[in-house]
């Protein structure tokens, strides 16, 4: 059994495997599963029916993974919403807020500050940096790199895998440079680079690489102002 | 403990917190967490797995939210599906319909025989009519109106932030009046009216008002016929 | 209560309904519900927080649904991740996968060694076929046939009602055929046949059929290359 401070405000029916550690005046929800390897920082709250620590599974149409990750770490003032799934072998930083019915899998990087939103889901091996804002049912790829103070707007998609399965392949997700703004239910294709502070229009579909301070907009991302 | 009705069926492990009022005939299905200041009325079914009655949280980097709502009612005959989500604040009326894995926020109004789709997504202080059909993966953003007999197709995406975070605005969401329909995965932006009867083709990004009984289509929502 | 092997492992608060059949070496997680109907395979493994088996249910805005379905079936060596709920009349085939926070509804096949994505959604009357990959988000409507191999980038978007609840209309989903490929965030319309070995672009609006062997991206789906 995992040692559990008194600090603890748990909810019922809470599952809590072995080797869990937990800090100082920690909230955890009704229902709420947590797994082998998970490492909760002070005074984060986590809500109810979560499951967090999950180890990595694999399949045969899947890339190979890797499932020695043995550690997810929740650090302190984090917020995790209601029924979030976490990976281990994640970290997720300080003063992070994760919305509800959101899922970030393995070898994923949030860094300070940032929220993530509510149904959003950060696939593995992504790095999310500070103060950055991913708003809901937002789909980050595998492989992805998000710097600092971006804004991602709802329902934006991106992918990672030029070839959709057909060929090997280094998949490759964006690259999204600082204080960028993407528009909800825009598309990025695989290995897209946005410049920093760049502006991507809402439902854009963008197909090359977007300059520094760069605006665009429409069906192949045309630029309509240039920095 | 609350007052529960004999006549309550009532799943494994589910977790009634103080302060909850339930009606006469209710289905509670297994693991489903029902918070303080959720009442409940007569002949509701809600599934398993589900969170109901969430006080809202916030973060610096969203937008101040009001938590002093502490009731959420959910009205006769209504239905609930599994692992949905509802926040304090919230009413939805009489003979409503919640798919899986929904969720709804703080401030909302759902009216009368409405669905709400699976993993449809409702944010905060937003108004939705009477007989609606949002389907699923429908993201509604916060402040929007939906009027009565609006039908919203799967994965149709909504924004309220004209400046992407970057400046102080004043939220507003789409008002989207009587009977118009909106097909899959169409994008509008912040602050879009789209008139009575109006049509929007699936895939259209919609950036300025759309007129009554008009039918647009396309990436600026060109119209293709007007009423 | 139903018979449960010894070879069984299972997770805390787990509820299992009666009339529930359950293989050899099965891995339930804990908090998950398995409801009466359900029959599961050898060497399953099934994560936490799930609920499976679930009974269809309607409502007036919805089409009229066969709620005389009395079996769920996954076969073995199946893997269904955490948070996925599914319905009664289904059949989920060997090997297959199923990814977190995704649903599947009543009257569905997906055969075997399909992946379908976290968070993927599948509507009633649907089949999958063997060895396809259904990213993350994707929608499936209802009445959609989705031949072998197929790949379906993440947060596809697809429907089957042409009026958008307007008339009486035999709903049909689309027909993907044999090795196509389609691009994230692409949009289909209803009762679109895409050909063997077609390539849809990402974010691509498909508002007409698609040959074998071509490929087309854009607005409407404009054709760069004819097999």
């Amino acid at each position: 059994m995992s040692n559990i401070p008194k600090s603890t405000k748990m909810g019922k029916y809470v599952v809590i495997e072995e080797g869990v550690r937990i800090g100082e005046n920690v909230v955890i929800g009704h229902n709420t599963v947590i797994l082998t390897g998970t490492k909760i920082g002070n005074n984060v709250e986590i809500g109810s029916n979560c499951v967090l620590g999950i180890q990595p599974s694999s399949h045969k149409k899947m890339r190979k993974i890797n499932q020695n990750y043995n550690q997810l770490v929740i650090e302190n003032n984090t917020r995790i919403g209601n029924m979030v799934s976490i990976y281990l072998g994640t970290l997720i930083s300080e003063n992070v807020f994760i919305g509800d019915h959101a899922s970030i899998r393995e070898n994923v990087l949030v860094e300070e500050g940032t929220v993530i939103g509510r149904a959003a889901i950060v696939e593995l091996n992504s790095k999310i940096g500070k103060y950055c804002t991913i708003q809901t049912l937002v789909y980050v790829t595998g492989d992805t790199v998000i710097e600092d103070n971006v804004f991602i707007g709802p329902c934006v998609s991106m992918s990672n895998d030029k070839y959709m399965g057909a060929k090997e392949y280094n998949l490759i997700g964006p690259h999204i440079k600082k204080c960028s703004k993407i528009g909800n239910n825009a598309t990025l294709l695989p290995g897209i680079r946005i410049g920093k502070d760049a502006v991507i229009g809402a439902g854009t579909v963008v197909t090359k690489d977007v300059c520094e301070n760069e605006t665009v907009v429409g069906i192949y991302g045309k630029p309509i102002k240039k920095g």
